[in-house]
């Protein structure tokens, strides 16, 4: 191939994406991961063969399409969920980037809003700007919860299409209760998205927003995979919701999205669910582990639901990060200004962690 | 869950969507699959256990999300290509499916436009619709030969940012010639996609538009393992270009679509293109064989360079979808008005094909 010299500024670029960059933390190859969530434990050597013998048997029919309806899989996660939940009730794709795609294309788009709360995932205005849907925001409250009254008066001056809360939010993990969840749906005048992608790690006492769905047709709650069920590499986001919100994702979803490696290596992971688990009670406790031993190195750490931790504040946190990755530390420079986020690994990767951030502090490179 | 009486109309769906149903062609169980194009040979026994090898050794980091550049796999596919490619001229995604949305997304949107010759494929007017992109036809020959004349005319009519051009053409099985590409590149003030799922099908003497990429950065090729390549249910979808244009798909594509299952298993694939491909050549032949019975039979046949044949003209072309299908053999009710397409299978579902026709047409049930 030649046409070295052709760049994108010569290439007929929508406008919007002139100067953007491919979203995505750095893929680095260090010996400690601590930066995009991800459940420390591999699977067992048992389902390893259980999911290798999941792809021989979807392998014998690779030369045909894969089920376009996803039925085994759909009714897995249904099971999984539980709450009465159906087969009808899921909708399933790679990833929950994908999900919240479909979702914006049925109920998002050109002349539509999305609103969400921020500080919160730095996916959404992606979903958002591939699909054309406006993207608003909302300041959360100082300590990242998000007040009912403020989130209604935000709702009736905007008339957002699609609201997202996430509970656990991401990056500050901070849980949100039916309290704040049934005014804003009370008061949204479309689809209520809640994404629930760490809702496995929660504290004691904080509910699913899976309770509320028989009561809100309007109601979408988004879950993954890839998170508690340590099976990121599997690509599995899905919601569920009414019926009619799973057709609406029919519509637009392209035929045969999800493949049979897919469908097949996820049902293993999902009839293993217990084991794929197995650690999460594990991950929960040492989330708490580092929160406390955060907070008694005298750094202020944001209460947490989720498999991570963000804590601060700095005023050099680019050099704070930098010395955990020449340690071989690799945490997540993101949230609001001075913050870091580290996501909860084995005990060894979290006492790897506290030895280099220790150092770091003792040093005190970081201008706090 | 309750919420059975909410319906579809019940939802803020966007206007454009309202009525619509989800794409595919009817999934059936039936003895003789010839609907969708796909090949009829399964992977070897040695295939298969090589993929279970690559699944298991995915799945021993399931828990890490998977690379996001897809480096090994980009790496095969430009070699399997040959033609000078490398790693940065490959884009691969879930299906031809995502790959055409990611290009429609950095290249077509709100306020701009496909232009695309019909009849083709049936999925183009559901990339557009999801991604906002006008989509607009100029029809074909009337033996479904593009004329380059008249191409460059509507072009210069309609200036669209995107032309797609399929070679062989779906569902007619017509290959386009340079004659008629090199005047559509000259005039196409943007993107110009050649589709060509069923290359690896074509006539003798057909060339690939791959030939074309040193001269024209604003050309895409786009390719698929789901035909010749025996792999349907894998999903893998991918394209060469300029490095410009894969640049502008990794700016939209969110991050991590390729799970690692997808990636470990089409590298397996592609490492045994061999074996993958090797039914190729009798597919080709089998081809031939059907235009040539189907012509014997008085029926006329478009000239076709795919691993289909589309027949006809029926005044009831519904009725012989009928009785073959009664018979246990689908085919295709797709294309202009009483025409059926039929994908070249193995020589038993052929003769099962042959059969079930012969029979419809002795019965005189077609009113022809």
């Amino acid at each position: 191939m030649t046409n070295r010299a052709v760049g994108l500024a010569d290439l007929p670029l929508r406008p919007e994406l002139v100067g953007e960059e491919p979203y995505g933390a750095p893929q680095l190859d260090v010996p400690v991961c601590l930066n995009v969530n991800e459940n420390p434990y591999a699977p067992s050597d048992r389902v390893r063969a259980e999911i290798a013998e999941g792809a021989a048997r979807a392998a014998g029919g690779m030369n045909r399409y894969p089920d376009r309806e996803a039925t085994a899989l759909r009714t897995r996660l249904a099971a999984y969920l539980g709450h009465g939940l159906r087969l009808e009730n899921i909708w399933a794709a790679n990833g929950s980037n994908e999900v919240m795609t479909h979702l914006l294309q049925a109920f998002g788009g050109p002349d539509r809003s999305l609103l969400t709360f921020a500080p919160t995932y730095s996916m959404y205005p992606e979903y958002a700007r591939n699909t054309h849907t406006r993207y608003l925001t909302e300041p959360r409250e100082a300590d990242f919860t998000i007040d009912p009254a403020r989130a209604v008066a935000a709702i009736e001056q905007h008339r957002p299409d699609v609201v997202v809360i996430t509970t656990p939010n991401n990056p500050t993990g901070t849980a949100t209760g039916f309290d704040v969840l049934r005014p804003i749906l009370d008061a949204a005048p479309g689809i209520v998205v809640v994404d629930e992608a760490y809702q496995e790690f929660v504290q004691p006492g904080v509910p699913s927003a899976l309770e509320l769905l028989p009561d809100h047709p309007r109601l979408v709650v988004s879950r993954t995979m890839s998170k508690a069920f340590a099976f990121a590499g599997g690509r599995l986001g899905y919601l569920a919701a009414g019926e009619a919100v799973v057709d609406a994702c029919r519509i637009v979803r392209l035929p045969y999205h999800l493949s049979a490696v897919t469908q097949a290596v996820a049902c293993v992971a999902l009839d293993n669910a217990d084991e794929m688990m197995a650690h999460v009670a594990e991950l929960r406790a040492g989330r708490d582990d580092m929160v406390d031993w955060l907070t008694a190195q005298g750094l202020p750490v944001v209460p947490t639901s989720a498999n991570f931790v963000l804590f601060g504040a700095f005023a050099d946190r680019h050099a704070v990060w930098a010395g955990l990755l020449s340690d071989g530390v690799l945490i997540r420079e993101t949230g609001p200004a001075g913050m870091l986020r580290v996501s909860v690994g084995t005990p060894e990767e979290m006492a790897a962690f506290k030895t280099s951030l220790r150092r770091i502090l003792d040093e005190e490179n970081t201008d706090r």
